[in-house]
């Protein structure tokens, strides 16, 4: 800390991103990204944008809106783009939340939540999962609070139904209610729809996932009018050209090719149940995922040992400071090949456990 | 406004950017950014990284700070790349200012540092500038209050010396000056080397303007390093991921291509005397410019209405809103031809305004 820091920030813990070796691993299973690459569409729209950069891009992103709001069934005025979708996620914090206005998250879900919550000196209170990993939507009626959770949840992958969201939301009309659905595309259900009936409901996006732009840096939030003005009038206070005409003319171009991500989302879903069935042959506990990643156990090896044994062997899984969850590994869904490597060497390695 | 925003953000105003109409128009010239595209290497460079937007870019742009710090003599621990200097800014403000601590501006500088300062409740204050509309470096002795200016100067163009810049640094060693060199490569002196000399000193740059790059965004802050670990501790807090994989690709290939941009810089600079002198012989007072615009006034024609009579004729140039410069209109320098259109289309206005 230099000696000019406000007082306000000494406190503040950042958030820990998931570990971005600079060593060539055999494999990469720890921080949620695509195995697939960007669509052909996408890399000709960004050479194209590349001969522009000179000019700014535009500060609205009305175009990108345009084609996102007709993929989605809202209007343009209803999405706010930003640079990936934790800047969504910090500009709802600061907007709704304050020192006597608290957020209401689970216990176990995505750890920049508290990290926000921290920074704008918002109270963070956590209502606990139940013991499957499950959230139970009856512990968050009548809160009078701002809340904030992920559908289908991180780390667990578990997810709440459409109608359990609605209750959540429904039950809640005097704060807002934010759902996190970066990996809905994976088996979850939706509520975007639901902004046309809750003003209180803002739904956030992004297209690292599911449209394999997380090198691209593609969020959103979906939302009534009103809200999205706020978080408008934050956004041209603090990064007024949020989004780069690069990034911009690749979402419209994967929007554009939604059958080729359509598809690879259908073949991790398959490869997921594949991989979830063959761990549990193994002996593993693992959660009931809705997103491209599998949240595991075993009883006979130390979670964090198993992460240092996998990446003994060159595999990289996340592994997670928090107690409660100090014997489980988040593990990316990759490619069918990429699962039966992981599947090989933690076979192996519990074999060597067991001598 | 939404029922649920903070009371915190209630007076919030935010930054307007230079307008970017939708339709086309002869001639822009508002916002500042090059009339050169970015070089081969940059376009090549961006194509590459296309393919891998599946994979999260580097939280910590190591390889493009590592290039950039061999470019600019500081070490790479010394540099925090942002998306865009404006976020830079941002965090520089909430990082050494709050409601105790205020900010010091000349009265006429960056639109944003205000936005800024009111966003996080810091008391803004503000210093005259000399008629000329130069900065008078003795007003900013012994403040005991954090400084940020931009120099040279914006909307204005006028600079200071790396000697003056210095004088005001080390004559308020308890706080930090914000120097913003984001126009530094069209004539200006800068002050980087100094901050191994004072720990109070933070540079920003933009690769929007002399890099071709506005529409990548890419910016950064240089400093002693407590200062930037103070800056990251909030960049990890609040945006992790800032800098997208192409846009950092971009930058290094910039830095690579250096000869091609300062080629252009130079004929920037070239033509902005040669535009300033036909201006002048047109009876415009103009500034004594030091950046990539021009900042100029008629004694025989209201700003605004010159604004409004180029507008009319396709040619957009940058009129503001402050009443102590309603006379006069920001205008980009841009190519030769560009600025011989722009001066044919005053030449005309300021004759019909006679009849």
């Amino acid at each position: 800390m230099s000696r000019f820091q406000t007082p306000n920030l000494k406190d503040l813990v950042p958030y820990v991103p998931g570990e971005q070796p600079r060593e060539q691993l055999l494999l990469k299973l720890n921080t949620n990204e695509s195995p697939f690459p960007p669509s052909e569409g996408v890399k000709q729209a960004v050479a194209a944008e590349s001969e522009r950069l000179q000019l700014y891009s535009d500060p609205t992103c009305l175009r990108l809106r345009e084609a996102l709001g007709a993929f989605l069934g809202v209007d343009p005025d209803e999405i706010l783009m930003t640079n990936g979708s934790d800047q969504i996620l910090a500009l709802a914090f600061s907007s709704f939340g304050d020192a006597e206005t608290p957020f209401v998250c689970p216990s176990l879900t995505y750890g920049f939540y508290p990290v926000l919550a921290g920074l704008y000196h918002i109270p963070y209170e956590t209502i606990p999962l139940r013991d499957d990993f499950t959230i139970d939507p009856a512990q968050y009626e009548g809160l009078h609070k701002n809340i904030a959770f992920a559908n289908p949840n991180a780390p667990t992958g578990c997810a709440l139904s459409a109608a359990e969201v609605e209750r959540i939301v429904a039950a809640n009309p005097d704060r807002v209610v934010i759902v996190d659905e970066a990996y809905v595309d994976f088996g979850g259900e939706t509520v975007v729809p639901l902004i046309h009936k809750y003003d209180n409901l803002l739904v956030t996006r992004t297209f690292s996932k599911s449209y394999s732009l997380a090198g691209a840096r593609l969020g959103y939030g979906v939302g009534n009018r009103d809200l999205i003005n706020d978080l408008n009038t934050l956004k041209y206070a603090t990064d007024p050209y949020a989004v780069n005409r690069m990034t911009a003319a690749a979402g419209i171009a994967a929007l554009q090719d939604h059958a080729y991500y359509r598809a690879n989302c259908d073949a991790i879903m398959q490869t997921r149940a594949e991989a979830k069935a063959a761990l549990e042959a193994l002996g593993f506990c693992v959660a009931d995922s809705r997103a491209n990643f599998l949240f595991a156990s075993h009883p006979d090896m130390d979670g964090e040992a198993l992460y240092k044994a996998l990446r003994g062997r060159g595999i990289l899984v996340r592994h997670f400071d928090d107690p409660a969850i100090h014997n489980y590994n988040r593990i990316t869904v990759g490619t069918r090949e990429q699962m039966q490597q992981l599947l090989a060497a933690a076979e192996t390695i519990l074999k060597e456990g067991k001598v």
